[in-house]
């Protein structure tokens, strides 16, 4: 991505290990994310451009020399931030806040929209599926690598547990995870606040027991608005005002607002057995699957909202 | 109180039960909250003006019809907020959004800076000491009807378990309780910001290990800017913006933000034995007392930062 709205497929030359700890993953999918669609929107233009990109399963190609558990030939799960794992924040299961970690797809680090992919911090970062799984699988684990944990983190921090009633502000491909993740924590009612109308039919398939078509400007105010007293807000969007709103109704009625970059690294081992066994398939929320060369089209359709998620095989 | 800075001592008819459900209580002990300052410097104009406080001890001096488990005669601690006792909210332990329930002090409903007070809901809302205490310890009760519960509800918040580090932003008599709660929790280490010597010496007492004098602007932003990743903000004082600020380095951080009205009620249980038995002296936070006629001086003297809090004793 070289400014908003320019995407290009360039040749660019293959990933190295640099660091020792670094691995090579060959990408056998990857997605454009909704969290794409802000520099798709408002990227300044930059000469060197942007590798985007920062969901993906693929197999391991190459480790470097102090690489210990993973090995060439995994078939791995990437999160979207890559982490040491032995952080005191990797030891709390806040990969997303290791102090050796970073996101992947930023200036820094180049993305998964592409052939291969380098791995910082490969031990800590990558997650080995273990058997091969079938074909049909690979929707659902490449939603481990981002949005199937954010909607469960969403859930996690609003306190879903059994027998609650959860609103899902949005009917994004994060918010119809937030629905399978609200139904497999127990939630009794799940209410769904979208307005598309093939979204609004995948959350009901998913578990959500009321549409509600109305929705405020802002969704964490909405979120507040709405929430029970001493009910709790779980926030996964990427924040584009420098303030929350909703002091005062979050205030008095005690409703807790928390929140950010989902530790997907932490999630994958809670989520991983029902994707194996088929209890849930939040692979449905792809639905267009392009080539490389589909990628630009693929933003495009994102952007306009004609697809809900477009999945990438390189 | 008639308009900001207008604090008068009036003769008013004596509170009677309305309501089957009332009690009227006897004040014994009362005090100035560091929230009544807003409206010391704020509150419009008013002919009926507002009968002010929301923190009493007291003796009950009459019951109506309905009252089951409060007696004539009971040596009672008034929450701040009133409550019924049995809706859902007050059963989750959030008597502060009682459905029935409101505030003292209120336009509504008359306040405790006097010699009795109505009390609605009394069944729900007063917790009956048991024991006639010593006279010592009636500052500590005292603050059972709000600062010491506030502060504790700030530190539950603030997901305070032994070990951990906390940051205390404020040295006024909720920042000095939090300091106390946060000791009682188990915290590691307590870190205070404030600036007042008078105040950091008694949070050292309280059990501070280090004192930050420098601290930003908006006491939220603070909190937010300093947590660790993950950590949780307790937010207690009455908000005075439309937004909570520090949107995204509480996102990024994984950091939560929640708090609002106390429940004093639900905490009293917790924290009356350690009263009682002297492991915590919140009474300390009153270095002023003075008797009805001193209060409008002791809100002069709250607002000029030249008593931590007042005390009074009708």
């Amino acid at each position: 991505m070289y400014s908003a709205g320019d995407v290009r497929i360039e040749n660019v030359p293959d990933p190295q290990i640099i660091e020792p700890t670094d691995a090579i993953i060959r990408v056998t999918r990857a997605c454009v994310c909704g969290s794409d669609l802000w520099p798709y929107q408002k990227m300044e233009r930059s000469d060197a451009g942007r590798v985007m990109g920062h969901e993906a399963i693929g197999i391991v190609e190459d480790v470097g020399a102090d690489v210990r558990t993973i090995k060439r030939g995994d078939f791995v799960i990437m999160p979207f931030a890559f982490s040491d794992g032995t952080c005191p924040f990797c030891h709390d299961g806040l990969q997303t806040s290791c102090i050796h970690g970073g996101f992947f797809g930023t200036t820094e680090i180049a993305g998964a929209q592409a052939e291969a992919v380098r791995i910082p911090l490969a031990d800590g970062t990558l997650f080995p599926v273990g058997a091969h799984a079938d074909d049909a699988l690979m929707p659902s684990l490449l939603t481990l690598s981002d949005v199937m944990g954010t909607g469960h983190h969403a859930a996690i921090i609003a306190k879903v547990t059994a027998g609650k009633s959860v609103a899902v502000v949005g009917d994004g491909a994060v918010g119809l995870c937030g629905v399978i993740a609200a139904k497999r924590l127990g939630a009794d009612q799940i209410i769904i606040l979208g307005r598309h109308a093939d979204r609004i039919a995948l959350a009901k398939d998913f578990g959500a027991t009321d549409v509600v078509s109305e929705r405020g400007d802002a969704a964490v105010n909405t979120a507040i608005s709405i929430a029970r007293p001493g009910g709790a807000v779980g926030r996964v969007g990427v924040p584009q005002e420098q303030t929350i709103p909703g002091s005062e109704p979050a205030f008095y009625n005690n409703v807790t607002v928390g929140g950010g970059p989902a530790p997907v690294r932490a999630y994958i081992e809670d989520l991983l057995p029902d994707v194996l066994e088929g209890n849930i398939d939040p692979g449905r929320v792809f639905d267009r699957a392009v080539g490389l060369d589909g990628v630009p089209d693929g933003y495009r359709a994102m952007n306009d909202r004609e697809a809900i998620k477009v999945m990438v095989t390189p």
